[in-house]
């Protein structure tokens, strides 16, 4: 079994949490927080070992009724792996300690690359975690352009992506964060951080991208554009992306038409906390026109990176292979919902 | 003088009144209206001769205490030149109207091009409007998109447009429109009609592009990228960019970071109703890489068509050169925000 540690139990580290708790080859240690809020209540509730990520502050938990197991120290000496999901930064400051118990550690997207020995997309490059010290699961957005390049890139040659990311404002819990009513350039600035992201991943890859930041919640929305090597027609593309588990074509008959559509159709299927792991690429979308591939997909900020995560797990120790590891979590989590349509896409016409 | 009467006095048709009011060369007969509700108040305030549009609702504006010069058969009679600015779909129905009495008309973009001989951009194809019976001004993200299209086809050349339309969910007075916290593609499938629409003016150009709808009222936003057929600097098309009155290069200096600020800063300046005419290019944002170009930039859906409505009724009279009517109606409606930067452009340092 491996011994897994999660350090910080917010958005990412409590999904995260959940995963691990999933999977039959591995054992969550505990969850690390800084503060005795709803979430650590939950975190208790569920059973999971609480400690705290700052240990002056072991007294607040005691005084708001919550047992502590120890101190995140305690926690990273008894893990195999510790995942990162500390807010942005912070991760790099809490390098040291991991290195400290010689525990490999997995950081999340808002760090900066160079805070990893690799980024991290199972999808792309799973066996370059092996052995590294340090790993970094690209963002969100990232593993969403990253699960479209890969497949594309060995079926038909990538000459040029071209994405332009129109991003949520802030989580749905984040009520200090705006845009109201807006539209915002973000940054006004090309490219954005995304394309370069991206090559952490793609060293090679020519990607353009461009960010926008708008009044919503629920999940980005990518505009899609990558010229290929070859002509494909729209249908052979659409029979390699629905090849792949974590990409999801919504089908034109299930009426789905945006993000607020996609995230009650994940909370009617049961999915825990209404998440969405898969890529949603609106199937109507995926055009070719000469050698111009178009699509537009939705990436669930909150939950994409999850099954990429419970992978790095396994990569980083050097067990199981690429292939294996995938089934696995996605076998676990639930992951793939080609085949909850696989009925409807036989008994409706589509709509066009 | 040209007399010129509005069938329609909502959104677009106070602002052709207003505008062809301050034009030297034109006299308004009047704007026709469909009900006597507040804007109908605020036309007889302006002191605009107010005609029926629809004969037998008459008396619900002499009830309203609205006095009426006539119905809409009178406005029409007495015009060299009607603006239809009525809902979309109704402008077709008028046609038969404006025929009887062999008077051109312009209509709007939310006709299908169809409705006119001639889909009409003034910076474009402004000869091609002579002597057409019917004229169709294009909506205002085609005439945005068309603006910068034609400078640079003219100094670069233009290999393919892509363009990602960021629109807004609805006008700010549209209080049944949605969306809510959602993000569309719209329509999901590609190309939308604009670059279709775009192509009524410029039959030659490649151009693809996709529609997403947001929850915002204030303006467009357009992810703008041109692969050129030469490979300028980002400074070089700047330069030519710049020199189009319509176009307005918004300085990293002025700390616009979106289309609320942009809105604000109309406000400020003292345009009325915080009008936008020009095309808002984020100047910071002008990227080439290779031979693409990219930018972002801002459309006013309530007012960019307006010069373009203005300089087409000189257009289908054969009024005017294109370079003297633009000339003229940027003069008199005060478009070319340029100038308002320069003393800025020179004080401050880039933030960047």
């Amino acid at each position: 079994m491996i011994k897994v540690g999660v350090n910080g139990y917010g958005t990412i580290g409590k999904r995260v949490a959940d995963a691990v708790v999933a999977q039959p080859d591995m054992e969550l240690v505990g969850v690390a927080k800084t503060r005795p809020n709803f979430e650590a209540e939950a975190a208790v509730r569920k059973g999971y070992p609480l400690y705290a990520a700052i240990p002056e502050r072991s007294d607040a938990f005691r005084e708001g009724g919550i047992d502590l197991a120890g101190e995140v120290e305690d926690m990273v000496m008894a893990s195999d792996v510790v995942v990162d999901t500390t807010p942005s930064g912070i991760g790099a400051e809490n390098r040291e300690l991991y290195r400290q118990y010689d525990t490999p550690a997995l950081f999340q997207g808002g760090e900066g690359a160079d805070v990893a020995d690799v980024s991290f997309n199972a999808r792309a490059n799973y066996d370059a975690a092996e052995d590294a010290e340090f790993v970094r699961v690209v963002s969100c957005n990232t593993t969403g352009i990253s699960r479209v390049i890969a497949p594309l890139e060995e079926h038909f040659g990538v000459e040029k992506a071209r994405v332009t990311l129109i991003r949520r404002g802030g989580d749905p819990g984040d009520s200090s964060r705006g845009p109201i009513n807006d539209i915002l350039p973000d940054p006004i600035t090309i490219p954005s951080h995304h394309g370069p992201d991206v090559n952490s991943i793609f060293p090679e890859l020519n990607i353009d991208t461009l960010g926008v930041k708008v009044p919503a919640t629920l999940m980005h929305l990518h505009s899609f554009n990558v010229t290929l090597e070859s002509e494909p027609t729209a249908e052979e593309v659409k029979d390699v992306l629905s090849d792949e588990s974590r990409l999801f074509l919504v089908p034109g008959t299930a009426g789905i038409d945006g993000t607020g559509k996609l995230k009650e159709f994940a909370m009617d299927t049961g999915r825990p906390r209404g998440d969405l792991w898969e890529n949603c690429i609106w199937e109507e979308s995926v055009s070719v026109e000469d050698d111009d591939l178009y699509l537009f997909q939705s990436i669930h900020q909150e939950s994409d990176v999850i099954p990429e995560n419970v992978d790095a797990i396994r990569a980083v120790l050097g067990r199981e292979t690429q292939e294996d590891s995938m089934e696995l979590t996605d076998q676990r989590l639930g992951v793939g919902l080609e085949s909850v349509f696989d009925g409807m896409r036989k008994r409706l016409t589509p709509y066009q």
